[in-house]
């Protein structure tokens, strides 16, 4: 397959800090209308650096929508399965969002700035139509906007050295899923103990696009000697480390249940919520399949385009892979994939349809047991 | 800028036509999730083929959200200020969407397939989840869904030639912005006769994804002497054709009235829609800035990936362009922009702020006149 190389228009959104990002950027994809970096160097240099080190994601296509006005908790409730009155201000919750069926619409992480103001920062989907056309049609006192707040991600283990420096020590205290409203090189952010990968850091989200390049420069020049560079969400870590990405293994075809997503909610909360029927009958019912994690023998596949099968000993489709990834410290292909839940239980064989031809492979749990 | 290729993933549909229209692309976006070619020989000599002969175009990013149930025509008239009522079954009508505000959320194609089913046929934006919000908040009793079709489009002064070959003569006498259903290698397919150029041609609506590749092989293999090769919308070819580009040209900051899409509808239809109070305010009002066609002196400029600022003769920005690319025919830089309504006259000389300097401009007319 023939790789294009990405054209810029108007039509993709300037992130803040793309005149930094894009230095060095081998492969990009697009991103709720931005360009989103995926490798540099490449994605086995990139992932022991981000394990070691410390990297900058320009991930300012994780955009927000804000959510304010006198029903913004009742609106917020009512968008997700999560109960969203026990997130304090200065907190942030993962939650999927779901529709009236229980699919899963996008899998923000939301931000309460005030008792009544809330940023849901998304993933690859409009949310901010859903948001509003729900918001008008049901009429809720609300006000649903794009804040034009971008966020860049530190993240590596020396995440927490890079920060102190800028911000002093006391930022090593920040709790996870916690923020704080400050300032960095005299620019507003908000700093938080998020980032989509398992090795710690922080998410900044710079509340004057016109400061970005600055931001940037101010974090990149606080790095002496922590090997900073620039990074990007990594493939290999990702999956490693247990994180979904919506588009690849969910999509609004796919309920939190079967995602697994329900983990971060209790069905029932007091308040109303859209799909709460649907979600309710899904549970009650049970669900035919269930994301797993899949370690796929023989030599390094490639991350699936579409799918691959999944099948059961008869030759038969019962499932699909969604994410695979050969990972250079298990020393075997990691992945994600849907299977029967009668064969969910980690140890359990099953086969996959690779482009290389038909693959043994084993559920697994989070350790990436080899069995 | 360093120019990155373009990273495939799940995340990103699969065109059913990806296999052949991948092979030769140089350059490529995304557009609704989907991979958009945008370049194959080079800007300039795809522009000319596409001017001489016809091409065959990937454009099943333009996808599709299906409407229907008992409220369908209801609902569909309040997306939109245009009156659907007027819209036959067989016809298609462009319109801008438009919120609360009046702000465009795209600005579809719409196809009416029965009295109560309608295809939203989609520019740059999540207009499954606008409609789904608004219809689940109003209580509307519709069915709201993605139905997996995807257009090829055939475009350029041999369309109808290579069509006739493949469904007989009398395809030729298709009228404008009409379709039928139809087979073409027994594939369900709709052809309208549609497109995004000024050339003429069609677009054929796939309903199975699986018969992408027969589909675009046998209007290949049709092609014997036509010069027929794959192609993708041209920028020399949409702008000097007067094609606005959701993203680029207009956002949902920007409403109908001032990017002169109100030539499309009558404002004051006799059925309610979504917005109407913003928009007869506007009109009442009037806008203070108009969507235009310039002529921007000098070497050849590039698009712009923001704005280019439109200045007064004092260095004021009073607009901006959104649109510019060097027409190798016209032999000049043409451009859409917004500019100040007491400079929208053609004729009327302004300044564009280019990144090689500072550009002397006019305002010119759809004929692209010089003045």
């Amino acid at each position: 397959m023939n790789a294009p190389v990405l054209s810029l228009s108007r039509r993709l959104r300037v992130s803040p800090f793309e005149l930094r990002s894009l230095q060095g950027t081998k492969t990009a994809s697009v991103y709720n209308h931005l360009v989103l970096p995926t490798c540099y160097e490449s994605l086995e240099a990139d992932y022991w650096h981000l394990r070691e080190h410390v990297q900058l994601w320009d991930v300012a296509c994780q955009v927000q929508v804000e959510v304010s006005g006198p029903d913004a908790l009742e609106f917020m409730e009512y968008l997700t399965p999560r109960d969203v009155s026990r997130c304090a201000v200065g907190q942030c919750i993962y939650t999927p969002l779901v529709d009236e069926c229980g699919g899963i619409i996008n899998d923000p992480l939301i931000l309460r700035l005030a008792e009544d103001r809330f940023w849901i920062s998304l993933s690859d989907s409009d949310v901010l139509l859903w948001a509003k056309g729900l918001a008008l049609g049901k009429g809720f006192d609300v006000r649903i906007f794009d804040p034009d707040v971008f966020p860049l991600s530190v993240q590596g283990p020396k995440a927490d050295e890079l920060l102190s420096r800028v911000l002093g020590d006391s930022i090593r205290d920040l709790k996870f899923f916690r923020f704080i409203e400050t300032t960095i090189a005299e620019t507003p952010v908000v700093v938080a103990r998020t980032g989509w990968s398992g090795q710690g850091g922080y998410e900044i989200y710079l509340r004057e696009p016109g400061a970005g390049i600055r931001l940037w420069d101010t974090l990149a020049d606080a790095g002496d000697g922590l090997q900073l560079r620039a990074g990007c969400p990594n493939l290999i870590e990702r999956i490693e480390s247990g994180l979904l990405s919506y588009g690849n293994d969910m999509t609004l075809e796919n309920n939190p249940i079967e995602a697994g997503l329900d983990r971060f909610f209790k069905l029932g909360k007091p308040t109303d919520y859209l799909g709460r029927a649907a979600l309710e009958k899904i549970a009650a019912e049970g669900v035919s399949s269930q994301l797993a994690r899949l370690i796929i023998a023989g030599e390094p596949v490639a991350n699936p385009r579409t799918v691959y099968a999944i099948c059961n000993e008869a030759g038969e489709q019962t499932g699909a892979v969604t994410s695979a990834v050969y990972s250079p410290r298990l020393e075997c292909n990691i992945a994600f994939g849907y299977v029967p839940v009668d064969t969910a239980t980690p140890g359990t064989a099953v086969r996959v349809m690779t482009p290389a031809g038909l693959r043994e492979a084993v559920v697994t749990d989070a350790e990436w047991t080899a069995y």
